[in-house]
C-alpha cells in the first residue's frame, strides 16, 4: 500500500483558516473571484443541475454537486435560521472535490468558511461586469455572517472603500464595523436602510430572515445602482419589492435554480432574466449605461464551489495545511475486499457477543 | 467551545474494519438486515428520490440522499469498472449522517466496506420474505468483491449453508471459498453457470462487467426459484435474459430508480413490479407458492446506506470506535464567523504573499 490510496486529503476548519490567515483574506477573495469567473467562462462544460434540497420544519439540508468532466465537486450545506439560538450556525458546509477518470475523492473540506469567501468573491466578481464604473461606495444592508466577507471582497476586487451598513440590529453593525477596523475602510453605521442607500452606488443586501421582506423599496433605488442581492436564497425568502425588480435588469447564476429560490420568485416565471455566465463570456452584455439598474440576484451556484475546491486543493497542495483520512478501503487485490476484513480479524473466529437488541428505538 | 459543536464523529476504514471485527461479521449482517427491514416496513415515512448521477466516459458518481424528518442521510458512491486495472476499487464510498433539526452532520464514515454489507443485508433480508421455504442451497455467480458478503448473509440470516460458486474467472471462485473457509458452508466450485445453479433454490448474481450481459438464460431457471440479482444495477448493465424476468413475480426496492438502473430496465415501463417495502409492512403478497420464480432486482437505495449509517452510529458509539473531525465553523458568537477568522490571524496584518498567478493552468 505504498500508494496510499486510502488516504483523502482533508482541510479542517483549523487548517483553512491557517490557509486564510497566511495568504491574506483580501488576496484569497481576489483569487476566488478569478478562480470563479474562469470557471464562468467556460459554463457550457459544466454538468449542470439545480441542488437537491431536503426541506424540513426548521430548515433546508442541500446538495450541490457539478463536474466539468475532469473533476467532480459537491457541497453539502444547511441553513437553519434558528440554529442561532443555541449557539450553532445557521448556514454550515463541507464539501469533496474528486477525479471523474476513477471517482475517487481527492479532497475532503470545511466549506463553512470557504462558503462565506466564494458567495462574496461571487457577487464582487459580478459586480466587476455590473456596477457602475468607478463606484467606490457601498450599502451594506444586513451586518450579520457575510457582510465582512462582502465589504473585502468589493474592496480587493474593485476598489470600493465607502462603506454604509445598517443592521435591524445595531450591535450587528458594530461588531462589523469593529472587524474591519484595520482594512482601510471609510465606514458609516447609518440608523435606516433609507441611510444607509444615500449616495451608494453599489447596494448589497445580505439580510437572513427566512421571509418575504422588504428590505429595499422602489423608492429607496435611484439611477444607475448595482443591487447585489445575496439574503434572498430560498423560496418564501427575499429582500426586495417585486417593484424594484421590474425596474431592474436582472442577471443570475443558474435560472432553473433562481426561479424558485431568487429574488425572481416574486415575477412570472418568463420574466426576462440574463445568465451572469453569458456576460462574463462575452455573450451577452453586462451594464449599458449610466442610468441603468442592475440587479444580480444571487442565490449561491455549484459551479461557485467546484471553483472554491479546486483553488483550495492548490493551495492546501501548497501550504501543506491538510490531513490525511483514512477513508477509502484499499484491499492488495481489488476484488479482494473481504480479505482485507479477513485479515483484519473479522473472520470466524472473531468474537461473536451475545445477541443484543438492535434497532429497538427506531 | 466546551461543547465542542465544531467536532463531527469520523469512521475511518480501519475503525470500521474493528467494529466488524468486535462484532463478528455474521452478527453485523443480520444486525443490518433487521435495521433494514425496520425502516422498509416505515418507508412512507422517508423522503426519496432517485439517486443524482453524475455520468462519465469511465463511469459514474452518485449522490444518494434520504430523509425520516428526524434524521438525514446520504452517500457518495462511484462506479467505475476500470479502476481495478491499477489497484484501486470499482465501487467507493462515503457518507454521512445529520440531524434534520439543527442540519449539523453527527457522522462521516467510509462506505465502502459499509456498502459492501448494507447490499448482502438487503439481499438476504428480501429473500427471507420471498426465497422458498426452507432453503439451504445457493448459486452464487459473480465471485468478486460482493460475493463473501452475499455468502454470509444468506447463511446468518436465512440458514442457507450450501454454496454453488461460479466466476468466468476460476481463480474469482477459488479465493471466495478460500475466504469462506472456516465459516461452515459447503461449498461447490462449479464450470459453468448452468451447472452452479444445478439444485440451487436461490440463484445470486453479482457480475461487475458494465454491459447488458446474459448470466442467466430462460433454461436455466426452474420452478420455485428465488433469483438475488444484484449486478444489474445501472443504465446498460443487465444480468438476466429478458424471458427469465416474464415469468418472474419481480420484486424492487424505488420503482423510479429501478425502471432506469435494473434487470427492469429491458421491459415496458409499465410491466407489473411489487415495492418490496409493501411485502415488508404486510401490505403486499410475497412468495405465494412453491412454483413461483420471485425475482428481486437490487440496484441499492439510499433508505438502506440511511439504516447501516444509523446502526453504525450506535455501534460506533458503543464501541468508542471513532475519531473526531474539525468539520464546523464554531465561532463564539455566531454570527460573528469573520471574527474567528480574524482571532485566528487572518487579519489586515496577515502575510501578503506576493502576487501569484491563480487558475492561469484550468
Amino acid at each position: 500500500m505504498d500508494r496510499k490510496l486510502n488516504l483523502v486529503r482533508f482541510v479542517s476548519v483549523e487548517r483553512m483558516m491557517r490557509i486564510v490567515g497566511k495568504r491574506g483574506v483580501a488576496r484569497v477573495l481576489t483569487d476566488l473571484a478569478a478562480c470563479i469567473e474562469a470557471d464562468f467562462r467556460r459554463w457550457e462544460q459544466f454538468d449542470k443541475t439545480a441542488r437537491v434540497a431536503s426541506h424540513s420544519h426548521d430548515g433546508v439540508i442541500e446538495l450541490m454537486p457539478t463536474s466539468d468532466g475532469r473533476h467532480y465537486a459537491f457541497k453539502y450545506v444547511n441553513g437553519h435560521p434558528g440554529n442561532t439560538r443555541d449557539g450553532r450556525q445557521t448556514v454550515t458546509a463541507f464539501g469533496v472535490l474528486s477525479d471523474v477518470a476513477t471517482g475517487y475523492p481527492l479532497l475532503f473540506s470545511e466549506m463553512t468558511i470557504l462558503t462565506a469567501l466564494r458567495t462574496a468573491a461571487t457577487s464582487a466578481m459580478a459586480a466587476r461586469h455590473l456596477a457602475p464604473r468607478g463606484a467606490r461606495t457601498m450599502a451594506l444592508i444586513g451586518n450579520g455572517a457575510q457582510s465582512e466577507f462582502q465589504a473585502l471582497a468589493f474592496k480587493a476586487v474593485l476598489g470600493v472603500g465607502n462603506l454604509r451598513l445598517y443592521d435591524i440590529d445595531p450591535e450587528a453593525s458594530a461588531r462589523c464595523a469593529r472587524n474591519l477596523a484595520g482594512f482601510g475602510f471609510d465606514i458609516a453605521i447609518c440608523g435606516s436602510a433609507e441611510a444607509a442607500v444615500l449616495g451608494a452606488q453599489i447596494v448589497t443586501t445580505a439580510t437572513a430572515d427566512k421571509a418575504n421582506a422588504t428590505i429595499l423599496t422602489d423608492n429607496m433605488v435611484g439611477a444607475g445602482v448595482h443591487i447585489n442581492a445575496v439574503g434572498g436564497d430560498c423560496p418564501g425568502k427575499t429582500e426586495l419589492h417585486a417593484d424594484v425588480l421590474r425596474r431592474s435588469d436582472i442577471f443570475v447564476e443558474y435560472p432553473p435554480q433562481t426561479r424558485i429560490e431568487g429574488e425572481i420568485q416574486q415575477l412570472a416565471p418568463d420574466h426576462p432574466v440574463t445568465e451572469l455566465w453569458r456576460v462574463v463570456a462575452g455573450q451577452a452584455e453586462g451594464r449599458r449605461d449610466g442610468r441603468q439598474i442592475t440587479l444580480f440576484d444571487s442565490v449561491g451556484f455549484a459551479i461557485e464551489d467546484f471553483s472554491a475546491l479546486r483553488w483550495l486543493a492548490d493551495e492546501a497542495a501548497r501550504t501543506g495545511e491538510y490531513d490525511e483520512l483514512d477513508l477509502l478501503a484499499d484491499p492488495d487485490e481489488p476484488r479482494d475486499l473481504f480479505g482485507m476484513l479477513l485479515r483484519a480479524g473479522a473472520g470466524p473466529a472473531a468474537a461473536h457477543q451475545r445477541p443484543r437488541e438492535v434497532c429497538e428505538t427506531r
